[in-house]
């Protein structure tokens, strides 16, 4: 366990390119870099080594998928060796024939996998069928222990969700990391474009604000084109980092961007010491959040 | 039940004075003024009928407690009954000799008390000692049926939990209002003025993102000194309406305020069709909320 509380975490935000080879290549030249800059603990966007197939339902995109472990987590852990970090990597699991889930592994300094996180709440909307490739997680939400302390890793359509946040909190991940693939529809982004885009920051910076804990959202950018002949998604980048009072650190624009930034542990303390939230959860009346929906 | 999905809200953000009396027939003055502009449903702040006593622990200020119903409730009802209007009315209640509740009652069209909340998260910081003055509520989180729809009333503290927006969503509330008491230390402000009252707009827009509601904040202003000679509270205002996509709809300066501002119910149902995120909660591996710490 590394004593020192500073951590500099790096967000990889980039854009897919068509083959898996070449965007693993990409995305490990661009750890090396981060890396070369400080940066401790490097989290990319969520199924980094595609585009994002999600955008039509077409069997034959399950040949991208790959067991855990894999070749791209064998890559990904040869990185964090050489390099002494840890590294969190979305991918496209392929766990038994005909069972696929989006998953995060967490590869550590010395070379191992540290955990797993596989998706556990599953979008699906037009343009974003992950219905059809995910089986929704069945690990739970298990915050995952590394030299950095513990992360809670947690992908995409999971930021929407308060109590994903708080259930890594409550096991002391002191880090939340988002690899996100989220765009606009172009038809709608004039419209809407801002809007969505402030509704994806404000809700995971609440996260840390409720939770005291950092946030980290690393989103890929560019337009990827569907081969149907419909509209196609441009993803919105603004990967961040926040404070655990909600602050942003540091944020990226919807250009390729490769953030290093530096945390200090210390200040989850000093925040949940002025806003003691966790000191005040009515756990006697909670249970009803195990329920769909009250009906009455 | 009216049938009409539009609704005026009426936010009050006023200062406190010294005397009971006084601040109730301001607050009503200013109900009614708002019920003129065309609001249909009015909230007051946080304890409206004193100025926030809770800086000092002092037994006289339990004097300032009364029964509900008593005079403050008679007083509103007969508001909500000649205006024919929906009030929120934020008291410090006496429910039997030694115990008290931050409660908030609800006053409907009929002069009804359609019913109450009692705060079930209570704070204790430096300034704001609460824990001396409220037992926490028993009642739970329920959402209280209106002639608009069931509202979700929660006060000030309680705002900072996401569970709390939860369950009141999940009962079918489509506004959750927030009578608040915050403001300003005034050694911190310079330092954390602005984060804390960012802070506190994003993790209320998040309630009103990840539950597809709206959310109107109503808090007090001015500065209330102390009788011990310490440094007192600047209540920081920024009442605000956000819609079910966390965009604001009104919003109050740090001068005392009366916005009033027309909602669509038909909103809710148009944001949680595009963003369904009730529909893919994870209601299998939530249990652990019920826990005060997951100790591993």
């Amino acid at each position: 366990m590394n004593d020192n509380t500073k951590i500099k975490i790096g967000l990889i935000q980039m854009a897919m390119r068509r083959q898996k080879q070449e965007n693993l290549e990409i995305a490990i030249d661009k750890v090396r870099a981060a890396a070369d800059r400080g940066a401790q603990v490097v989290c990319l966007p969520e199924l980094f080594c595609s585009p994002y197939f999600c955008q039509t339902e077409n069997p034959d995109f399950f040949d991208l998928a790959e067991s855990i472990p894999g070749p791209a987590t064998e890559a990904m852990r040869r990185v964090a060796k050489e390099k002494r970090i840890v590294i969190i990597a979305s991918l496209f699991e392929r766990r038994a024939p005909g069972l696929y889930h989006n998953t995060a592994a967490v590869l550590d300094q010395s070379g191992q996998i540290a955990g797993i996180y596989r998706k556990m709440h599953i979008p699906d909307d037009p343009a974003y069928y992950e219905k059809y490739y995910f089986t929704p997680g069945d690990l739970g939400f298990p915050a995952i222990p590394t030299d950095f302390g513990k992360l809670g890793v947690l992908i995409c359509w999971d930021q929407w969700y308060p109590e994903a946040a708080r259930l890594m909190a409550l096991q002391g991940a002191s880090i939340l990391f988002y690899p996100t693939a989220i765009g606009w529809h172009p038809h709608e982004k004039e419209a809407y474009g801002e809007s969505q885009k402030s509704a994806w920051i404000t809700i995971q910076r609440a996260h840390a604000i409720a939770n005291g804990v950092f946030v980290a959202a690393v989103n890929r950018v560019g337009y990827e084109t569907r081969n149907d002949g419909e509209t196609g998604i441009e993803f919105l980048g603004h990967s961040f980092l926040s404070d655990p009072f909600g602050n942003l650190i540091a944020q990226a624009g919807i250009a390729e961007d490769n953030l290093v930034a530096e945390i200090d542990l210390r200040q989850i303390e000093e925040v949940r010491r002025n806003w003691p939230f966790l000191r005040d959860r009515r756990i006697d009346f909670y249970s009803d959040l195990n329920r769909r929906y009250i009906d009455c």
